[in-house]
């Protein structure tokens, strides 16, 4: 069936570990080019799903010699977009961490080889899929806040507010790089901004920011703390709040938010659960069940079966927002999201 | 004892009525100047607290026959601001409604008059007193935030997410007419605004801001929807979202919230509850009992018996901060807060 192999380790390549067993896909190479990428923690992973791939020195030549049919791509931030560029101008579909580039012109180029790729009819009849790691989406609450607004319950959104909340925990080294790393609101509010685009409907047009690195314990060019003002189109608007000041006594990692102001109800994402307020009252959702794991989708998609719930558009337009939105913060003036 | 008057019955002036009657204030004189202010409802409401005060037709004849000790201001948003200069340049302390002013070269003319009747000693050796209408701060909530994060719990306070939400309702006429009403984020914004700098200790510098007029049941120019987005003193942050779409069917007309991230912990009011996560985890706080209402420690501060809680100075940074982000908003590009 599909060959897949594995570019890096530091990201979410998890996601994929259940759907590869599922489905029985062969792993057939695995690449670390980072330092960071920590072979030995990867390989423990891989051997509780009962893969051992091998393991190749230099990415371009393994994905030239095997000829792979997905490469996940999830090494240090700002090393994948080169790789995903490679795959997809190679064919390969590709599951890549966000965000998908750490620079607007870096993302520039991927979204014009992605866009030649499915352009052509390629060899074998299979044009390659983007798939990128937004897996929050695919918990429940995040899936039961999409499918209710996709309802129209609550009617035009002109509001939103969202917000995601990290422990600092310990980050590797190249998190206080910002050359490497990318920054706090590629990495993280990126999520938040995506739930905006995608659940809340809204299409950023221009983005004001903020972002700080004191109180991010050490951690060089790390923001702790980052805000992002969207104006969005038809006059809507959307805030994003992001930090890693989570106390570590925190009783979860995260503290994911999403409200959502229509001109019928409002509905919020908080703790896990999902709020409305609307016609009938306020009232809590009973959540969704979701079927189809993030990769699980992207193999079904590729075989025909299906669609992605996080579209490449989406995932082009969340990154490039975000990147956008950092460069704001950075020269501290707002900028058009083009 | 002191003479009150009252200038205008749209706004708060209920504040007032059941300290007057406690500490046998003088209810000398009542002025009606606007269309909008309801003189069949102000007598009733007075009555229910024994007070028949004598109707002017002219707010500055009342003022100069009188010479009261105290002038109540809340007549429509746009007039209150002439209203109180003219009565703190006569000595006469001002109880007023916010926004202070509805532009700001009329809140500058208001501050240089304040300045002036803080700065010179007045006959009777009292020097007036202007308190705005910051009614919220008093609530058990808002008063156990303020005590919290002045304990110095939270640290340094980095980031703060604040949000007003209100019902519609049935707006008055001069809602529509943005001469009048001043906009949605001078009235309704502002008290968010306020906690932001009082309670989290924020001072902004410049803010961006977006609104919007969609969805406002018909009320003309009044914006239904706005956000802002505050950059602070110390690359601290704020955002402060805004609405006017909370549904009728809301359990509560207002959904106040206020979320501080500092240093050693976050703090969030929501719900008219108070949760921490510090030290010692996640817990929730137990509300203080505020003894004194907003006009009693008014009352108080005009005796030498105290501060008001809300400092003429706090009034004037959040109204100033409030003016801006509108013309913000109006502009379409960020304004530095002068």
């Amino acid at each position: 069936m599909l060959n897949v192999v594995q570019i890096g380790s530091v990201g979410h390549y998890a996601y994929a570990l259940t759907t590869m067993r599922k489905y029985k896909l062969s792993f057939v190479g695995v690449c670390y080019p980072h330092e960071a990428d920590n072979r030995v923690r990867a390989e423990r992973n891989f051997a509780r799903f009962g893969f051992e791939p091998p393991v190749y020195d230099d990415w371009r030549e393994m994905l030239e010699t095997l000829k792979p049919d997905i490469a996940i791509v999830n090494t240090v931030m700002a090393y994948n977009c080169e790789i995903a560029r490679t795959a997809l101008s190679m064919g390969i579909s590709v599951f890549c961490e966000k965000p998908l580039a750490t620079t607007l012109s870096e993302l520039a180029t991927l979204e014009e080889t992605y866009a030649i790729s499915q352009a052509r009819i390629p060899e074998g009849g299979r044009r390659p899929v983007l798939c990128a790691m937004f897996g929050i989406d695919y918990l429940p609450h995040f899936e039961t806040a999409y499918r209710y607004v996709k309802s129209g319950a609550l009617g035009d959104i002109r509001l939103a507010n969202a917000q995601k909340s990290y422990r600092m925990g310990n980050r590797e080294a190249f998190y206080s790089d910002r050359a490497e790393y990318g920054g706090t609101i590629p990495w993280v509010a990126i999520h938040a901004i995506e739930w905006v685009i995608r659940i809340g409907g809204l299409r950023p047009v221009s983005v004001s920011a903020c972002a700080s690195t004191a109180c991010n314990a050490g951690n060089g060019t790390m923001e702790a703390s980052t805000l992002c003002l969207f104006a969005c189109e038809g006059g809507r608007m959307a805030s994003v709040s992001a930090d890693v000041m989570r106390p570590a006594t925190a009783p979860t990692h995260d503290d994911d938010r999403l409200r959502l102001v229509g001109s019928r109800g409002i509905l919020e994402v908080r703790g896990g659960r999902v709020y409305v307020i609307d016609g009938g009252g306020e009232h809590e959702l009973t959540l969704a069940e979701t079927e189809t794991e993030l990769f699980e989708e992207m193999v079904m998609e590729m075989l025909g079966r299906g669609t992605c719930r996080v579209s490449a558009e989406d995932a082009f337009l969340a990154t490039r927002a975000a990147l956008t939105a950092r460069d704001a913060a950075d020269g501290g003036a707002p900028l058009v999201i083009v």
